[in-house]
């Protein structure tokens, strides 16, 4: 008989709900699948040094200015940010250009929710280009876990909380659930069966995004395993665990 | 051609996400199904004269001391509140006992988000007992919509997510809605089937109040339609809208 209790799972719907969360010894897995996290995921699994997350468009273009090596991204309103060189788009970071690059990121939601976690195990970045490796590496630590979505302005938002729901889909069943907001991601994710970018065709940020001209951006965010990687917080940086 | 825009319909997940919603000009559904909001519908239908929501037991109380022909109501932690007469069922409250009465009221979570709108056109109460009563008052009013869940302590929770779901899922069509709260909602309600409490089953509410006995009690919160009124807020207390 096995006596020992299983870790937590819980899923944070919207930064302005972090405060409800204990994220002491647990691993949060930030998700900002529109785009963020899966940009970061790309960057790192194409060869960036690391990634480099910042709050404002102006700590971008201070930093990217001190940091030899470095490469300054960021947009708002779908563009690029003035002042940087380079959109926030896991298409633009292939391995010819990313290689032992420094990438300095500023994001509206991701990056912010990022910041606001202070006193986690770890933080790691999820996406559906990583979703099985964070899955694996999850299960493997044996810790708690919380799957914090981004959302858009603290609104909830249906691709976060599809890839949360994806991951207690693939291992809930090795953790505590205690958590309605962990349930209905998982119900929302079996409901949006194959094809995850037809089921979010009406959602608010496919909508914005797609005015944008960003289709095949997101149809590419929501492809799963395309980068088996775990990037990890380590300090300022975010480096590719294990290595 | 008809180029009248429609309404807004968008639903708020938690009190805590309420400051993101704007309510002016807007028909606020309150929505507490376990159990404040099915309690109040359930004595008004059953002849009591209003319901007047308390934040705390000590305001009860006093309040309880000043109205004539009056209730006192409210629990903590599944059992009557010390100080106060009646629990938070909507089975205590037969038309026998609740006739021309003055019910005073307070509990956790519902009448706290009913304090916090502060600028809605009218705040009315939602529940199963009410869903069809409250669906062709908000098709008849033209406002716009914010469906309010009360949530657990601020926490997502799935009942009260299910009944906004039901409301978009039989009304929706009516409305612009630009929300995935809304649409997550409809697609849970639609997940759910007709078996409300059996798919709660393993949310954190149901395994809560289920400890304190209180499945019966559920079970009658998730039954639509045995109380046609709309219940609304006029100064300090609720009545039955149009009376």
């Amino acid at each position: 008989m096995n006596i020992t209790p299983r870790p937590r799972l819980e899923v944070c719907l919207s930064p302005a709900l972090l405060h409800l969360y204990d994220t002491t010894d647990t691993v949060v897995v930030i998700i900002d699948i529109f785009r963020a996290t899966s940009t970061i995921t790309a960057a790192l699994h194409n060869g960036a040094r690391c990634v480099v997350p910042v709050a404002s468009v102006a700590e971008c273009i201070s930093l990217g200015e001190k940091v030899p090596g470095s490469i300054t991204a960021g947009e708002r309103d779908g563009k690029v940010a003035e002042g940087l060189q380079h959109g926030n788009s896991p298409l633009e970071y292939p391995s010819a250009f990313v290689q032992d690059k420094t990438l300095i990121l500023t994001t509206t939601n991701g990056t912010r929710l990022l910041h606001m976690v202070k006193d986690a195990h770890e933080i790691v970045i999820g996406s559906f280009l990583n979703l099985s490796a964070i899955c694996d590496y999850l299960l493997a630590s044996g810790k708690n876990v919380l799957l914090g979505c981004s959302s858009w302005k603290d609104r909830f938002n249906m691709e976060d909380t599809l890839f949360a729901g994806a991951v207690v889909h693939h291992i809930g069943h090795a953790f505590d659930i205690n958590c309605d907001s962990a349930r209905g991601a998982r119900i929302l994710y079996q409901a949006a069966g194959s094809d995850l970018l037809e089921f979010l065709k009406d959602s608010s940020h496919y909508l914005r995004l797609s005015r944008f001209g960003l289709v095949e951006d997101m149809k590419y965010c929501v492809t799963p395993n395309q980068h088996p990687v775990v990037p990890v917080l380590k300090g300022m940086e975010i480096v590719i665990a294990g290595k």
